[in-house]
């Protein structure tokens, strides 16, 4: 398969999660998964564990737009970030391997939107050349 | 950021509802937020709560899509319409506040996809410079 | 609408299902709208229904994506072929009318992102020129 050219879509992916399901009392799974900013972030806003969770499918989700192998579970979480512009809009951050991988593939850009509601959070993202 | 160039993706939204949360059966919050046509159209459908809730969350999704600042009370979700075309398909129209805040970020197109279940209704949005 | 250049949206695609509402364990159900690979790769999976369940959704959300006529009874969900590559990155292949579709409307390349919960799958596609 070649290469698209600067704007083309690199891959996309989609994730879901109960809200339940995702452990973000736990400060181990937090840290591990979470930077500080994006910790931050999440604990003031009205539902924390609705914030942690829609956040968990995101990087998720960009994980799956990044088109690389299983990711195991040595994986950083961590190494992908999503805060809010100040226009709300979440913008994503790669840091360490899951930079490597983004470069790797020549993307330039990861796009992500979040959702959650009472229960769940689903989550999708698009990375482009 | 430097803008896209034409084609380019320029934000994506997803959002999700459960059809038991939309207030369809009110008609202030549907005369409100939905066009003529849409209410003719949802109506017409086989479950128009269902209707009217995935067209909801088309409209939160493209919404998001814009990545324009939050809405508040005063955003006009009617000026967001989407209506199948002859194959079914769903089209977007953007009218007033919306269409500035398209206009003003060089949005040239806003593509949706709607889902619905028995109980929610899942939407994603893809806008394009 | 003018056709897209190269490398554009040429739409965009979302469908969820109950896992429970899938007949995953009807064979004539099976046998019509998966193909051999796709019934072996979901049976050698941890949970075959969950993975039937995702991948007709996937189904679902790319046929959405090339934006032909509502199907009826007699559309070959099996000409939607949805297979991992070694990163387990899910492929699309077209096959038949699907085909037919795409080419007539010049789509030359579909990406397909699946989720799936305890309960739920949900599935995002796009179609590019």
């Amino acid at each position: 398969e070649s290469l698209g050219k600067s704007g083309d879509s690199a891959g996309v992916g989609v994730d879901h999660e109960l809200i339940s399901s995702v452990p973000s009392h736990n400060p181990t799974f937090v840290e591990r998964n979470f930077t500080a900013n994006e910790i931050s972030y999440c604990q003031s806003q009205p539902n924390p564990s609705a914030s942690f969770a829609a956040r968990w499918a995101g990087k998720e989700a960009i994980f799956k737009s990044l088109g690389v192998a299983s990711k195991g579970a040595a994986a950083a979480m961590r190494d992908i970030e999503i805060l809010p512009d100040e226009a709300g809009v979440p913008q994503v951050r790669l840091h360490g391997s899951a930079k490597e991988a983004a470069d790797s593939k020549k993307i330039a850009k990861v796009q992500v939107s979040l959702s959650h509601s009472e229960t769940m959070a689903v989550a999708f993202a698009q990375a482009t050349y």
